[in-house]
């Protein structure tokens, strides 16, 4: 015998399509709901179904939605003017938590990154500059991630989104709240004393 | 809305009680699959339920099986004598791969960590040990990995089962196949020259 039982060959495979998720954490993964009561696994599969029959992305700003649009664009009482960029739903969800954001949102799903071959037509750029066109958007936050792949999207979309009129704009740079001077690293800083604001 | 909708939030929940999931690789997971086409949902989450269904572990040695005994338990033509420890089913597949190993097989699933609370009661070593009396057991090979836990599960082991009157191995030290010497590491040349066989 040179490989495993089919059933559980079979379960590897499926495991390992998984994002980075290599043959050994798949079959780490089988291995441990073999060893679980059969209510976990039956669990698991439930709800990969039932993600697959319930949640959609958001006809208008790509979020998770289980309608056609997602609560934020379902909801009236939201300032259709303003439109918050993001990398990713996980971002959306730290700026509802802020709570001082009434705006929309775009959720692009990734970020430039021409080396693992995500350019622009993989962001839904096309999409964001109908909406920008179509919904009387009058300014556009970019609240990409501060990293390379990040700004150079900000960057990107801001070039794209200029020449229609809006305001493009970036979450500022500076201290976190509650932070002691001596453990913010030195860009920060140098940024935050360069952007001072009069109090 | 601070939180994803429910049915994504479970399936993010049962992910990331798979070993080594935390919360973000498994929303990465639970967003690949609403970006992959249904197909894919299906059959990863018949495969679980199948693996529930169909495989167990072989009631001898522990093994993946997919009847109450493993391939290899079932095979007659195999020598009950010789019996080899492994710590997982990976590393059976391994030296069956190797081809010269005709005996049968112990899967203890991990090795003696006290630290990450696996004590000997969780090494099936009992099983083992009853395995040696009724199965008129000669040798056992202890091919726990050849590191400081499995060279203490090694220890452990042969600790227990000498008494018994049966012959306990463990696979040689030596410079691998193919080697070239001045790349090998020394504690494994030192081995390798101190253990030295007559051509």
């Amino acid at each position: 015998m040179l490989e495993f039982v089919p059933t559980f060959a079979r379960l590897v495979d499926e495991f390992s399509r998984l994002p980075g998720v290599g043959r050994k954490t798949a079959s780490r993964f089988a291995f441990h709901l073999l060893r679980e009561p059969p209510a976990y696994a039956r669990g698991l599969a439930d709800a990969i179904l039932e993600l697959k029959a319930q949640v959609r992305l958001c006809s208008r700003c790509y979020h998770v939605a289980e309608q056609d649009l997602c609560d934020i664009c379902a909801d009236t009482t939201r300032d259709e003017s303003l439109v918050c960029v993001v990398e990713g739903p996980e971002s959306l969800l730290a700026i509802e938590r802020a709570g001082t954001f009434r705006g929309r949102y775009h959720v692009l799903h990734g970020a430039l990154a021409p080396l693992d071959g995500r350019g622009p037509e993989q962001l839904r750029s096309s999409e964001l500059l109908r909406r920008v066109q179509d919904e009387g958007v009058k300014e556009v936050v970019i609240a990409t991630n501060f990293t390379v792949e990040g700004d150079t999207t900000a960057l990107y979309l801001a070039r794209l989104l200029k020449p229609l009129g809006v305001k493009v704009t970036r979450p500022a740079h500076g201290i976190p709240i509650g932070a002691d001077l001596e453990f913010v690293d030195e860009v920060t800083v140098g940024k935050a004393v360069a952007d001072r604001r009069e109090v």
